[in-house]
């Protein structure tokens, strides 16, 4: 430590490394700082018990595990590799510390798979309920944005994964209960609300093809976020509905809402984007290499921002309607 | 945009600047990041409706303007500047667009004053009440690390300006509410609970010395943020109440409880920390120059963990204690 009495500069906020001519807002995610070689991603989420769950639709334990999920869906629609979270817990006395601690089992068992590490945090009490906000930074390649508005006219449509699955496991839990006794093809619905994986894997495919991409996850639905790479865009996305690749066990009760859930559930976390149709078999076949069905539903064309639904005889036009969760 | 086909290397998390090696929990505030430069720092903060305020405390304004202050705070403890922050709110009917738009344009006039750029957020519904979190990144000089466990035998224990006063003002809210006809002395105590001023400059200026440091904000009260230092460095800490900076204002009814507010009241977002003795005398002129005050209020001796106050014949355990806010 120099013992000599030196201050280096005066005060000049911002002083070290000033960053903020490359900070953009990417969509769900914030891209920040201006290394050379990679950009900072940052987003954060908030879930609120009796809004975005209820202790009879989520454990805590999976509770801990998708507030952590939602922030890494926003990570992986840019394409980022997340590195670090910080969680902020507002807890009401009707929760015990053994719930807490698995609502931190839940987070952490995630963070694992994906070598990202808890850096800090806030457990502050409330009176009712329990909000808990992530926060998750990660890199990705300097200038690989993959963002809402990269769409072109001529590009294939594409889903990463199955959708609906959320949906209809929500539908499930909210009639019976997340106790209840399911059948394993029920179970396979529920666990996809309950305890959705982020596509980071697929993300780094999509950041490291070097293609032209647009790019959005599905946390609302096919619909909402297909209308937002539209109008990011000013194209026209026209979806057709024999293509979409719904969750393999839409079955029995469940087939005459499949669609519904589809465009309008939400929360599969799947990624939604665009290519030129040129490289989407290419794209499909380095996906496939690691085990990611990526799936052409639909083409891009000249448009004024919306999204249509291609019937034999008909198109029909696809507002947002973002699923709602519990709230009127 | 190249258009041939080339995927840069398989997926490996964290493929781009491994930068984990370098990741500590730095007290409040987390330390990530490797340049040779700068290390990056990230904190986050929850304030609840109810808890932290009420309605009847803060005006929206002054919500959002402390929900940025609070963690600003803690960045001025590692001697860091803020770059950025992200803001999530869960807000009730109960709050309308109009104030929820003041507490945005709080949070706003404290950021243009250190240029800290809003970079993303999220925005739910709840139930009930109002719960704000706040995560600031920011950068300090790399390894220059003002921790809590900084402390060594013979420092002088030193504050920046005033303790006490936001404890008061506070006393004052709960007693006739915001909308009261306070005196001018009166409303300074109100502001200092309301509105108080992170020390980045401070904490800037600090961090610029040199010297061996080691540091923390009073966001708990003297008491407990010794207690801290003390824990953290294995040593004593032992203050003279005597030497203790009060707020100017803290007169009539209020001087009787001066000690207890200083002591145990928190919230005043000033700086406590350690400093060898032979350069107390050096740092306080350099901070003088930018008009901020120093002022030694002890010193560390050999011991245990622990914070005494020295009585003329007596020195008296100061246990944590920290401040509950309105919780039970």
């Amino acid at each position: 430590m120099k013992d000599e009495f030196s201050f280096i500069s005066s005060i000049t906020p911002k002083q070290i490394h000033q960053p903020s001519l490359n900070v953009g807002i990417g969509d769900d995610a914030a891209i920040y700082s201006g290394s050379t070689q990679y950009d900072e991603v940052v987003c954060v989420d908030t879930m609120v018990e009796g809004v975005h769950f209820t202790k009879n639709t989520l454990s805590p334990y999976q509770i801990g595990k998708k507030a952590l999920a939602v922030n890494l869906s926003d990570l992986a629609a840019m394409g980022a590799i997340p590195h670090y979270f910080l969680v902020s817990i507002a807890i009401s006395p009707q929760w015990t510390e053994e719930e807490l601690e698995a609502v931190y089992k839940g987070m952490n068992d995630l963070a694992n798979k994906y070598q990202t590490d808890l850096i800090g945090g806030d457990t502050v009490s409330t009176k009712e309920g329990l909000v808990i906000t992530v926060t998750v930074i990660g890199r990705v390649e300097a200038r690989r944005r993959l963002l809402r508005s990269n769409a072109q006219i001529g590009d294939t449509v594409f889903l990463t994964g199955y959708v609906g699955g959320s949906a209809a496991g929500l539908a499930l839990l909210l009639e019976y209960g997340r106790k209840a006794d399911f059948s394993k093809e029920e179970e396979k619905l529920t666990l996809a609300h309950q305890e959705p994986q982020p596509q980071i894997e697929a993300g780094r495919i999509l950041a490291q093809s070097n293609f032209r991409l647009s790019l959005n996850d599905v946390s609302d639905g096919v619909a909402s976020e297909a209308n937002e790479i539209a109008e990011a865009s000013q194209v026209k996305l026209t979806i057709d509905p024999d293509k979409l690749p719904y969750h393999p066990f839409l079955n029995n009760g469940l087939v005459s809402k499949k669609l519904d859930f589809a465009l309008y559930g939400g929360e599969d976390f799947q990624l939604i984007g665009t290519v030129a149709s040129e490289h989407f078999e290419a794209l499909k076949k380095k996906c496939s290499e690691s085990d990611i069905l990526l799936t052409s539903i639909g083409e891009v064309n000249e448009g004024e921002g919306s999204v249509y639904l291609k019937r034999a005889d008909e198109q029909i036009k696809l507002l947002k309607k973002g699923y709602n969760h519990f709230s009127k």
